[in-house]
């Protein structure tokens, strides 16, 4: 997305970028204005930086609406996927993330739990700021399928079985659910209103569904020094991917691997490669970015908003591409 | 407080009773409305019960009103303080809490860190539904608070120049904070208005205060029957706690007592007991709880409500004695 955000703020107006980077001044204000050694970590984590996908899918949901209220709600998105990625960090006991060291590897479990406990905090402040209770709700909601889909995973660490079905439940809560507050936020907070909020929460679905599925081709496929990791973390962790499903129905005895070293799960993914999984499960993403874009067309939207959101949702299968 | 909520009760009036009764039924139902294996997770915790400190708050706050936002609020703020328990269990692997294991000793650290940030953000979406942004900003504030103070408290670890300064500083964070949002959420959804939350919200801090620092007399005295877990656990921890920081001033060579066992950390308890640091704070406490009274009597209350805030504050330090 990082290369694919720049058509998208050419279309969708100069009202998106400027809210970009309130948001930027925002959540750096935010790390910063608390305690001294939380502030250092909460910023080390904000700086980081990232995509900042979900506040540009508020933002261009939201039309040409431009407030400090869609500046929250975009700041908002942003700290509860921090929050889960710092949590995520703990529980996976990872040094790295994007090419710098973790909140947990750098400042320890306690520091780590507690920095994503804030983030969570701030995240629903800045909406309580927006005087939007249906905003709350739809952060809320998200957030408790995020811990859900968290919780799944694990439950279904190693297991041998899982199906493609299942597979995408858990992308849902994870992903999807996170994504789809993001636009209604926009709808919600800006120019579409209540009424569109629904339709939009399914296009944002439908492009966290791709985005999940491209990010799991990516751990098995992508370079390390785009990707910031090594490949195959998710057979490490035992996370079953739509890939690597797809793959065991090709060649069953990957079902018995469980790589432990970084080697060996690299020459996992050759191996997964090789079956034709990657290709399947990239097909697979397309289909959910074409089920987002059909959403598009019966919504009254402005031309220079519908082309920033077929952008966006053919983007977030772009990436290293 | 639990042997003296009835009296509370009895001032207070019935809808009390029924608001508190309600709230029981409304986290078990949001335990149980999710996930299968996450609800069971929620489920213990929630069922552990304890004091249901927090909830009594906004009631007793709120006067005459009896409203489903108010139970609502309720609601919150103990899901908020059930989700820093479970966090605050994974951190310190505690395998018990109240008499029962913990969700991190019997589902592990994931489901647990799971489970506490689905906690979370039930709370929040509690708040959310009663359509006050005033609540979520409240409930918001604490839990960054709380965040803060769990961060600092770790930093503070095994250090042995912790002042009474800092230690105050800390449970502002950890509990006063959360009290007085509570105090705020009754004041603000009930019949004393917003014009009341800063008062009645100072009242809570300092009773706040008062319960922690009672709490953490009970930690070195408390009989382990009613406590539900042996004495000297912030010894064990390394948490420099009042009474520790004033038996310090009179027995020196405390400071470089770093005790590993159970036995060693009740022997410590009985050395820090002869320094006469355990009446000195609960001194301390009282002053707390005096201070909060003396909030009381420029607002305008109605007898009973004024007759059951002042039961609260004396509650407090009455656990056990």
């Amino acid at each position: 997305m990082t290369t694919h955000v720049q058509p998208v703020l050419d279309v969708a107006g100069d009202h998106v970028a400027r809210m970009l980077a309130r948001t930027e001044e925002l959540l750096e204000e935010i790390a910063s204005e608390h305690g001294a050694a939380l502030g250092q970590h909460a910023s080390s984590t904000l700086a980081a930086g990232g995509k900042r996908l979900r506040p540009v899918l508020v933002f261009v949901c939201a039309g040409a609406a431009e407030s400090t209220e869609l500046v929250r709600a975009g700041a908002a998105v942003e700290l509860l996927h921090m929050a889960t990625l710092v949590h995520d960090d703990v529980l996976d006991r990872a040094p790295m993330r994007r090419g710098r060291p973790t909140v947990f590897w750098s400042a320890g479990r306690d520091a780590a739990t507690a920095t994503g406990d804030f983030l969570f905090s701030r995240a629903f402040g800045q909406l309580a700021a927006t005087g939007s209770a249906a905003a709350v709700r739809a952060l809320s909601d998200a957030s408790s399928s995020l811990a859900r889909g968290e919780l799944m995973q694990r439950d279904d660490a190693f297991a041998t079985d899982v199906t493609e079905e299942r597979y995408f439940v858990r992308c849902t809560l994870k992903t999807g659910k996170l994504f789809e507050a993001a636009c209604r936020l926009g709808a919600v907070l800006g120019d579409p209103g209540e009424e569109a909020a629904d339709a939009l929460g399914r296009y944002g679905d439908r492009i966290g569904l791709a985005f999940q599925v491209f990010d799991d081709v990516l751990d098995l496929s992508g370079p390390p020094d785009q990707t910031g990791k090594s490949r195959g973390t998710d057979l490490l962790d035992g996370t079953a991917t739509l890939p690597i499903i797809y793959a065991r129905e090709v060649d069953p005895g990957l079902r018995e691997e469980r790589p432990s070293t970084t080697s060996a799960a690299e020459a996992l993914c050759d191996r997964i490669a090789a079956t034709g999984a990657l290709e399947r499960a990239r097909e697979r993403a397309l289909e959910f970015v074409a089920q987002a874009k059909e959403i598009l067309p019966p919504l009254q939207l402005a031309d220079n908003q519908r082309q920033a959101l077929t952008l966006v949702a053919d983007g977030v299968v772009e990436r290293y591409s």
